[in-house]
């Protein structure tokens, strides 16, 4: 039968998504969980190959597998077996056509940025910390610009060739957000950039955030900001027809 | 001079506050740190001793120091030396006489309980899961009785011997918390236990959840219950007059 995972994951201590040697990966501690559980050797493929560092929580992956388990025992048997940075939040049936990268449609990111003089303690490996003030109005200027259907390939990063670097970017919003830790915060808040869009480069939210943190500094539209990091973005949402 | 610390530490890889041999402490990164920094070897009192594991808000320390920094030098210096679970949120001075344990008159520990079919993941380290579903109302009940001036030798754990068991328990809140890790949860919440007192015997408040979480589970009031996991447990606040 063919399964489709709905996974969510800490990417802190991961290589990224897709198998490596001598590296952990989302995808490796998958597969293993379930060549454990099932006694076979299993594919999982991911609708996005997340990079090192990189979390998600609403990740989409499918496998075609050999087992009488149901569903909800393989996802019970799942989340037993996975250490505790991989959660698999619902396992599904779904017809042997599915595919989870091909037939994804739409897929969305947040990327978290903590603002405020003291470094952030709880949220530490999911935000990326900038202590001084952002300009968020000019930050919403300049993203504005990027929705809708453009070559986006000033924000593709070298070593993944792509037959086009065009995409449609449907939403970007950058969101203020209370400190959402129960209290356990100081002064200062959250940024959140969330995009939504058809596919995404290489690095491609990574770039854009990095352009974004320069205009919010104050600084001149750069030529070439700096990436940001992988911490702060998460996949939240693969959306498909 | 003497200055005041206000601290916050994620305790997780930590054998608890107290400096102890071939075990890392808060209160021992914080004394080398300080050496570092100043030159001179101090000692840091904290007003509580945290367990291994148990995570701190608001602990508060004092120590006498030989240095020509001002205190926002301190912090600065601190919190770029320390590693990144430990956060000094506050420097101040202080006159010599301050003790940072013995002039504490109340403190305040916050335990959090994620309830919820799925194993939590961003926030793992900080609450303890439960699956099951807890009748809150049935340990409402219980808490309540726990409020004002009583022997709490019930809730004392063995190992270290105090003068009195006795101790008065200004509030007790069991709060329904939403999920507050910006919409990175699934089904299910958190259980707030809160509770202020003018001191804290050994394990008391985790032997208090513990004995909460049995009767949230619909046990019988149960005689000696399991203490509750140090991951829950994180001091919110000292007071002073």
């Amino acid at each position: 039968m063919t399964v489709r995972f709905l996974l969510a994951y800490d990417g802190t201590r991961y290589a990224g998504w897709q198998r490596q040697h001598h590296a952990p990966t989302i995808q490796a501690t998958l597969e293993d969980a379930l060549r454990n559980i099932t006694g076979h050797r299993t594919v999982v493929l991911g609708a996005g190959r997340t990079d090192a560092g990189v979390h998600a929580w609403g990740q989409v992956a499918h496998a075609r597998l050999t087992t009488r388990l149901t569903v909800r025992t393989l996802q019970n048997a799942l989340n037993a077996v996975l250490p505790p940075d991989i959660v698999v939040r619902r396992v599904t049936r779904v017809p042997n056509r599915f595919h989870a990268r091909y037939d994804a449609v739409r897929k969305r990111y947040r990327y978290r940025i903590a603002v405020g003089p003291l470094k952030p303690l709880f949220t530490r490996d999911w935000v990326h910390w900038v202590a001084q003030p952002l300009n968020v109005a000019a930050m919403r200027r300049v993203a504005k610009a990027w929705v809708g259907r453009h070559d986006f390939g000033a924000f593709h990063s070298a070593g993944r060739p792509v037959a086009s670097t065009r995409r449609t970017v449907y939403a970007l919003r950058i969101i203020r957000r209370a400190p959402l830790d129960h209290g356990l915060t100081g002064r200062g808040g959250e940024l959140h950039v969330e995009i939504e869009a058809d596919g995404f480069l290489y690095h491609m939210v990574r770039r854009m955030v990095g352009v974004l943190l320069e205009i919010g500094k104050g600084k001149p539209r750069p030529i070439a900001a700096p990436t940001a990091p992988a911490k702060g973005l998460c996949l939240l949402e693969v959306k498909y027809r």
